[in-house]
This record gives C-alpha cells, sequence and structure tokens, in this order.
C-alpha cells in the first residue's frame, strides 16, 4: 500500500494473524475462503496484476510424519493456486519458499546456487512449488519470483504456535510455560526480521515480466544456544527451559546467503537480532496487557 | 531371476508390456493389481527385500496439460508405494527416474551433480519423488537408489505409444504410417538399450543398505535428425515423415554422463545405437507376421 498498490488479502478467518490487519481495515479489499476452495480463490485473483502466495499450508514439524497430507494440504492447492493465476491473467507470482529446509544440511552459507536437497516433507513440496511455477513460465507465461527465506520473526507473530521458534519462546515465557530445546542446541538458523523480508520483497513489483529465485537470509546463523543467551539477556526475568532429544526432522544448519537480492538494493543492511528480539517481546507483552 | 533371487511382478494386465514376459511365466510371482490399490501394492510387496518402481505413471507429453493429474496418478501412488515400503520390511527401493526431463535445458553431457530444473510436469513429480527417497530415508530407514535413464529402447519395447520415439517411429513405419517431428528436428537425446540400463541396475542388489543416485545414459548425443537418418540406413524401404512446429514441453537437449555407476562395472560399454535399432526392427517385425 505504500507503494501505491491497491491491495486483496484473502484468508480464512478475520481472527488469528490476519487480526494484525485490522488497523488497516478500510484500506483494502478483504476476501474470506479456505484455499483449497476455487471459487473463493478466484474472486481474489479477479483483477490483480501480482498475486503473492504466504499461506502456511504445512510445517517441517507439521509435514514429518504426514507426507501425503502435505501434498494435499499444500502442493495440491497451490498448483490450482498457480492455474488459476495463469487463467485470470495474473502476470507474476511471489512466492515465499523455505530457506530453512531447502538447502538440506549445509556447512556453510548458501547462495541460490547451491543444490536443494530437502528431506523434510514440507521442505520437498516446497521445492516441488518452485519447479511447478518453472513450468507455468514455460506453460503459460506467468512470471514469477521465488523467495527462499529464513526464520522468519518479529512484532506481530503469532505466539500460540510450534512453528516460528522466537514467537513460540516468547508466548510460552509471557505465559509462565518452560521453553523446548531439541538436542544439543547446535541447529543453526539464520533469523529474519519480517520488515526486513517485507521490504525485500518488493522487489517483485519492479517488473511484472521477469522470474527470480533470490534467498533472504542475513548470512549470520544463530545456534539455539546462542539464541537462548540473547533471551536471557533481553528478558530478565526467569524462565525454565526443557531439553528433548534430537528430532531426525531438524535441519542441522540452515544460512543464507542473500548476496544476489541485496545487489538490488544498495545500502541495505539486516535488522539486528537481538533489537528484533527486544521489539518482539515488547510487542506481545502489549497483547497481553488487558 | 538370472543372479538367484525370487521375483515378484506387479502390474495392472497380462497383457501389453508385461505380455513381454510370457515367456518366463512358470519362473515368478505375479499379482495383478491397479498401482492406486494399497492392497494390491501390499500383496505384492509382502516378504520383498527390494522393489523396484518402474511403473510409467505418466510421460513428459501426458503431463504437459495435466499438472495436477500428475500429481494424483504419479506422486500420490508412488508416496503410498514408499510408505508401504517402509512398513512392510522391504529393504531397499529401487526407483527409476527421469534422465531426459530432471536436468532442465542443458549445453554439456550432464553429471549427478548438476543442479536439477525440470519444467515439464512428468519431470518435476520424478524429482520431487526422488526427494521423498531421501524423506523415507531419514525417517524409516528405507535404503533407495536412483537410476536417471535417458531414452530407453530396445526389442520389446511397446510399439503403438506416443511415448519413446524409437518404438513409436518403428510401429507407425511397419504400420505404413507416416513418422512424425516437432521442430527442426535438434531435440538431442541419450538413447539406452533397455538391456544396458537393466545390467546396469543390478548395483542396488549388491548391497541392500546404501543408497545412491546414478544417471544411466551413453554420454552420446543423437538428435531427431541424425536419428532419422540413422532409420533410413536401417530400414530400406520408403516411409514418410511429418514436420509439426516444435513444442515448447521438449527439453532441448539432454545427454547424461554415467561414469559415477561405470566406475562399479569396469570394462562395461554401452551398444551401439545402430545394431540395437536394427534388433529393435527385426523383433518389431517378427511380432507383426501372422
Amino acid at each position: 500500500m505504500a507503494l501505491g498498490c491497491k491491495v486483496t488479502v484473502f484468508g480464512h478467518t478475520r481472527h488469528g494473524v490476519s487480526g494484525n490487519l485490522a488497523p488497516l481495515e478500510d484500506r483494502f479489499r478483504r476476501v474470506l475462503g479456505e484455499f483449497n476452495d476455487d471459487r473463493a480463490v478466484a474472486t481474489a485473483l479477479q483483477g490483480q496484476d501480482i498475486a503473492a502466495h504466504f499461506i502456511l499450508a504445512s510445517t517441517p514439524v507439521g509435514s514429518w510424519e504426514t507426507p501425503l497430507l502435505t501434498v494435499e494440504t499444500d502442493l495440491k492447492p497451490s498448483l490450482r493456486f498457480f492455474e488459476q493465476c495463469a487463467n485470470l491473467g495474473v502476470r507474476k507470482v511471489l512466492f515465499t519458499s523455505s530457506g530453512g529446509s531447502l538447502y538440506g544440511p549445509q556447512r556453510e552459507p548458501t547462495s541460490e546456487n547451491a543444490s536443494a536437497n530437502p528431506f523434510n516433507p514440507h521442505g520437498i513440496v516446497k521445492l516441488c512449488e518452485e519447479h511447478f511455477l518453472r513450468y507455468f513460465r514455460e506453460h503459460s507465461q506467468l512470471a514469477s519470483d521465488c523467495y527462499r527465506i529464513g526464520n522468519a520473526y518479529g512484532p506481530r507473530q503469532p505466539l500460540g504456535r510450534p512453528q516460528g521458534v522466537i514467537g513460540a519462546w516468547i508466548g510460552r515465557i509471557l505465559d509462565g510455560l518452560p521453553i523446548e530445546i531439541y538436542g544439543d542446541g547446535e541447529t543453526v538458523r539464520d533469523y529474519v526480521h519480517a520488515a526486513d523480508a517485507a521490504e525485500l520483497m518488493t522487489y517483485s513489483l519492479r517488473d511484472l515480466d521477469t522470474s527470480e529465485t533470490f534467498n533472504i537470509g542475513s548470512g549470520q546463523g544463530t545456534s539455539i544456544l546462542e539464541l537462548l543467551e540473547l533471551f536471557r539477556r533481553v528478558h530478565r526475568r526467569n524462565f525454565v527451559c526443557l531439553r528433548h532429544p534430537r528430532r531426525a526432522l531438524d535441519n542441522p544448519r540452515a544460512v543464507l546467503l542473500s548476496n544476489k537480492l541485496l545487489e538490488h538494493f544498495p545500502g541495505f543492511s539486516f535488522r539486528d537480532l537481538e533489537q528484533g528480539v527486544r521489539e518482539s517481546f515488547a510487542w506481545a507483552e502489549s497483547q497481553r496487557r488487558p
């Protein structure tokens, strides 16, 4: 909206995450519906130049025991979404892919040229959706940009969900519950402030005919133990940490190089993680006040 | 069978390709059923150490207009097949993947390290199945070998289908029909005699606990025009060739390097293509005699 676009928001509820949009309610068009409801999706897509796919239809944890369900709830409605974009004259799809699952285990910070070796159904399906976007480019001349985003976090991240460790930990700490760590705490992730990711994805609005694949990550890895230390610095009150055995579903290390995208944003620098966690705590506490 | 294995064959008919097996009928166990019938598949898998997936559930041409159907008829039953293998104690899956579609357009002969960029639904789904096999290795300790095979051909290749240009051309020529060429005839493929592919895939029987991905291709590219010349040398009678416009679904070039697999087969060399086409014609003519 800040760039002058007319915006339609599609989602299955007025509550939850989309409650974040309440202050802007009279400035955009809203379509309510389920992702697997083709008619509702078509209503939202009508007349749009660009369609951004942010729907969280699977997660690494949730998909681990249910590969076929992940195909059903994520891959199939996403393909129908792309197909409808092509049929309804949308010019470009902006697709949010998985920076954490896509490359599989990698020792070094990873550029887009690294080979993709996902091993959890969520990451496998995200990569498959990227490939189907290539099909829709060849078959239907539908342009698409894919953003492989690290672990996004920030103010307004939902607090009640298992997905998104920073929001999950903040929610549990404010509820007086123990936070949970799996394995030795050496799992490394690249945490990206949602405002940084949002700013960088405006790249897609510059040219509706081009198609690109970009990482969005700071290039800085943070282990779970380092994140725990950071939480103890930010949140001075005591909280309990439960240790669990390692989960096979956790990719041990995912750190992303964004050089390709940053070329288009001279002078850009990623927000500081500690400052971002501080903001996230402040926002979460403001939500808890009656 | 030549290596002393007890063999079960699963398929949906006694006819068609599996008619090739008639001479061996009393030497293997046969289970009839559809690929999407879980109980029939389970019956076939019971007690097997290794399960080879050769089912042709989609083709590049057939999948081009039907991405969602390809997910339904190829990806989903293949995932259920892998899942059943894991549940029923199969130790290894031998998976036949696509050498022609998987890598996308490549100028040079391609090793397994080249990045996979499929753009037709058949190739996209084959790659996705490879990734799901990695998931089943991590999740269920099911080993798997993936073979990315070039354009397989040879005696006993079905003659009536659009898939498999050598068999299709032989069938049409013997029926007095024109053969068909799309585009300028510069589309390059790597033709592999089925007997070579079969011999190389016996690698999987050597160790049921390892997992590998291998190309199977001669490293020799043959354009459609070169194949046409070769056909005119092999088949001396006249036949007609129809030219059609280029199809967007055709990968312009797919030539595969098999060095990784050939290391395990010292002295192996791929059969000569002209000789193989000659054998294929001879077999097809023997079938046509009353």
